[in-house]
């Protein structure tokens, strides 16, 4: 498939750009200027940028990966993620001179599906571009424009995390590419600005997707997550499942309970807390039957994904520990610590997601990616 | 004080035993008679007992011991609890050729506050009678009777686990003295049919009173319960500060809201996720913090034991990680890693109670007991 070829670049440091709503009016006509418009002084930056320091670039490009991930993963709703290898999104950040000092330019989207045609090329409206820019709003650059070329290796609104992918590859590379000044943390919150514009104000995917392995959000206000270490001595699979059938994560959460009777509420918690045991005490069984047993946000979700119902029971049958809804779906996830096994299970659900869901599916069986996001090549020439 | 000194004993095999319900007519006379009916044939044991067994006494008297429990630890509510170090119950067992085989009398009552007067020395309404019942029924005894002498250590109502604790002393108890043939989870099952009777069906104060520890309840149908182990190197202490306040547990129970928001869900959720972090990974400040972060069940409570919200001010405030309270209450319970500093945050907790509840209290800081329900002197002749 031919690259989408995009030509917008953006201000770096104007106000709009760092809230959820839609622009104003004004910000608008700002940003059809942004090539002659580069400063915004009246923008005062947060106190944790590093806006004074201007760094130049340490290279001229870069390629960065960044894993999908599963998040929820049953009662770890809306706090918990994980990340799985193999598959995920590069985004290539090249030193752009015809890109105007201080802004941003998506060139190019490429990948599966239909993923380039949706995206929008605004880097202000697109997941990778809203993560560059907060990179370099944090860093200060102003030295420099900078392009980004997205490769889409995950397809949008499978429940995999697709937008977190492109957004903490893109500000992993823009950081990167001026010599890692900020933190792991900090490019989280880059990548939050992002998720919070484009599928919500959570971190459960991008925290992983920046960090690797299994984390833990323990708060928003302000942002802290902790990383959660599954033994490396122990086996674990996730078969993934994802059939030909978009769940948007906004209709997904629409159909979420607003209230949650006290006993499934202790249930939950209870199992969210077996969990997070699981994964640091390495148990693949246990933390599959914890995955398995959300009694709230499952049952609600999973009638609005033709199939899923006896794709879990078909998992279980086939021996997985456990089945839930990768994110907002409509991929499954199953968990066993057998890759063979793991086959086997894959094909069993995506046989019951064709014969009760008449979707066809993809099925693969994944380990935990402990990396995270990453610079997979870069060039200094 | 003197022990009160009580004479009934009763049959174990009798289904009055076995469910929580007040007992029917025919129950209760059967109750009147229970030294000439030792055998309840009708009744059939249920799978897990070793009833056929009729096991020999291997001492004829001991001395059991069960420490005090915090549960809930915020959060954690119904599903997380821990055994805290030097307070607790003792129950002495006894092959009693007075009390006729099969059965359970209970001797004597004594101990502090109130608690001696208070409580039944009907072993059907008395919480380590009805352990000793279920455990004597789990392994088959029918060639002696056996009588009980509770000593408490821990005063009623007050937040740590006081009939767990007598419970748990109390099964452990004539386990030991018949070679223990049940394993902890069997103690567990039998205090946890002593709790539903006189305090609710919940194991967060029986499960760490019988094994020591942090354990969190996985799940109740089956009862399954997890240790948690908080590394022997790290140091935790707990202060606990328990004003002159009865909360009964029911008046407790019936605050409690419904229904609880999804936000209010999740962060609970991430909180107990974080509680059961920080124990393994041994990290008192993590603990404390989350344990204090319980934005359901604690601000339902809080308003019901005078001068709580300042006394958990008055803990953070002293340099405690933090603050809640244990169990249903009044005792408050804040965390520190130092014991010196534990007695000061203990002092400015009981200020409070005294400026702002009108309460005397008294502060204690306390370790993790790590071995739970034990034997602490045994006599073969």
């Amino acid at each position: 498939m031919h690259p989408k070829i995009c030509s917008q670049s953006t201000c770096l440091n104007h106000p709009s750009y760092l809230n959820h709503s839609r622009p104003s009016p004004a910000a608008l006509h700002h940003r059809r200027h942004t090539v002659t418009l580069i400063r915004c002084s009246s923008y005062q930056p947060p106190p944790k940028t590093l806006a004074s320091s201007n760094p130049q670039p340490v290279l001229q490009s870069l390629k960065a990966f960044a894993p999908a991930t599963v998040a929820n993963l049953g009662p770890g709703f809306d706090f918990l993620g994980c990340a799985v290898d193999g598959l995920g999104d590069t985004v290539t950040v090249r030193v752009d001179p015809t890109v105007s000092p201080g802004t941003v330019a998506i060139s190019s989207i490429d990948g599966i599906g239909s993923a380039s045609k949706k995206l929008s090329c605004n880097p202000l409206w697109n997941c990778a571009g809203i993560a560059a820019i907060a990179v370099m709003r944090m860093i200060g650059v102003r030295s420099v424009g900078i392009s980004l070329s997205l490769d889409k290796g995950l397809p949008l609104g499978s429940g995999l995390g697709s937008s977190a992918a492109s957004a903490a590859a893109a500000a992993a590379g823009v950081n990167a590419l001026f010599g890692m000044p900020l933190s792991e943390m900090d490019l989280v919150l880059a990548g939050l600005e992002s998720e919070a514009k484009v599928s919500g104000h959570h971190a459960d995917n991008i925290a992983p997707a920046i960090m690797g392995g299994f984390v833990l959000i323990r708060s928003y206000h302000p942002l802290d997550v902790m990383p959660l270490r599954f033994p490396s001595d122990r086996d674990l699979f996730f078969v993934l499942v994802s059939p030909e059938f978009e769940a948007p994560t906004k209709k997904m959460r629409a159909a979420l309970p607003k209230q949650v009777g006290m006993k499934d509420h202790v249930a939950n918690c209870s199992q969210a807390g077996t969990l997070v045991a699981a994964v640091l005490q390495g148990d693949a069984r246990m933390l599959g039957a914890a995955l398995s047993s959300d009694g709230i946000v499952e049952p609600t979700r999973m009638p609005l994904i033709p199939g899923m119902a006896a794709v879990k029971k078909a998992a279980l049958e086939a021996g997985a520990f456990g089945c839930t809804i990768s994110g907002a779906g409509p991929t499954a996830v199953a968990v066993t610590d057998d890759e063979k096994r793991g086959r086997e299970i894959g094909e069993r659900m995506a046989e019951a997601f064709w014969e009760e869901g008449k979707l066809k599916a993809l099925a693969s069986v994944r380990s935990l990616d402990r990396v995270g996001a990453r610079v997979i090549g870069g060039n200094s020439s």
